[in-house]
């Protein structure tokens, strides 16, 4: 089941790098770029922190092309996008959840510690957006809006929870991945976030 | 006969970046460590993308010495740069060029499949300039001007065709190099460039 | 002594992060995850250049917890924080040359050249600081302001050069942490700095 969730979630995290790219003029190669980051950047950070090498993608083009081809794709049918963007956020949640359970799979499978798990569960939800942040020269959304990177963090914990209790792996999935989406919707909908910190010194920079 | 264009080529890069330093008012030691990264860079971002440890600088110091002394001579002779412009196009040209086919080989060694081969070429070529503009806070111009990734690309693709097709690797790399400088050379003479994708979302940010 | 040194460190760095994060408005989840890389990022991307494979942190969950407390724990002082801003300075500088000396130890030990050596120890000072700025949006300070990376080059130079000298390790810790301390507190004091160099074109973008 992950699989097919992942691949939506793929070509949705490769829509919304396009139109971060687009809101930057880039050209058709900068759209593909940076469709290609955000939906597989966030495994890529994890596998190189874990040193799980060779990187995912490399091993399957099938998803270069997929994420490159859904990127320019968005170029399209971006007018439409503003009419589907509920639609887009829910594939998006999926996306972040679905990023969030793989991500602590391959930590577990690498005999890492929770603490290192649960962090590469939310670094395969969360990076992608963040490099395209980086890359289009924005300050992350991610850390700024409604409950998201807490999301991925919650799903992780919850996930692993139950993988302690002996709950089987599918079932296990599938009550980490629904309560995760049923989160994340209520955030946006609720627009419920975490307090934020503000801080303005007076005199000087530091 | 490619390594002295990998050399002028890590210069030219190392110039552009200390450059790019100078514009935000860098001190001394920024702009050794915004020209390093600029030249050096995309090799290493290809290493380790590809799980090739040591990353190929650190077996080599004189390529250390040579970016960073680059960096700090670009200092001196930055009121002549303007001058010599057309000159320092050409160097970078040849920098993107040689530095494309210099990593679609390091991901050959390492038997990669061709697309992955084709991105470590680009990455290779692009990612030193995109690091440049990240560390110096400004969107990546490689992905809004004139042909530049897209050149790089072209290389790489003619560069696995030519080999396919069992041409010796000398002249491929004769072929490869001159049609990628012809290109890119028009494209900046003639302001050739991929079309762009502008998106300005009336009512959101998503 | 350099582990006290280094709690110390990456607890101060912890602060500078939340602090950073607390200038752009991000949430609880945004101050944690900037803490954090702003304390652990440049020893991660020490590892990661070095293909020091399990990077360090992730064998070290306390650091974790250590890092992302403290950030929170900003969150709170923040208000008493400009009082605190000369304590602040002194324990960052601390940090600092403690992480400097400790990179130069970890590149020693796996057999690389003196160059990289150093680099490692300055990458090790210096990069958590880069990539706080990265995150937040801005031109990293380091490159900008008072001696700070450059004091964290000297550092790495004398540090070796005792060893060389046959000094023993803990003299030459010592020796190296405290000039490098008395230099970077000077350089505060006295608003030392390298030499800047702004460039400025008058016609184009290169």
């Amino acid at each position: 089941m992950l699989i097919y969730i992942y691949i939506i979630a793929i070509t949705a995290e490769a829509m919304s790098g396009a139109l971060a790219a687009g809101r930057r003029n880039m050209d058709l190669f900068g759209v593909a770029l940076i469709a290609f980051i955000t939906a597989l950047g966030g495994g890529t950070v994890r596998d190189i922190l874990l040193g799980n090498f060779p990187v995912s993608w490399t091993q399957h083009p099938p998803y270069i092309y997929l994420t490159i081809g859904a990127g320019l794709a968005t170029m399209v049918v971006a007018r439409f996008m503003q009419k589907l963007h509920r639609l887009f956020l829910v594939l998006d949640a999926m996306g972040l959840i679905a990023f969030t359970i793989i991500g602590c799979n391959v930590a577990l499978r690498l005999g890492y510690q929770t603490p290192v798990v649960i962090m590469a569960g939310i670094t395969t939800g969360i990076f992608g957006g963040i490099l395209r942040d980086i890359m289009c020269n924005r300050t992350p959304q991610v850390l700024r809006h409604e409950l998201y990177a807490s999301v991925s963090m919650l799903v992780a914990i919850l996930y692993l929870t139950l993988l302690e209790l002996g709950v089987s792996d599918d079932l296990n999935t599938l009550i980490s991945f629904s309560s995760g989406l049923i989160l994340r919707l209520a955030a946006i909908y609720w627009k419920l976030s975490l307090p934020t910190f503000s801080y303005a010194p007076q005199r000087w920079e530091d």
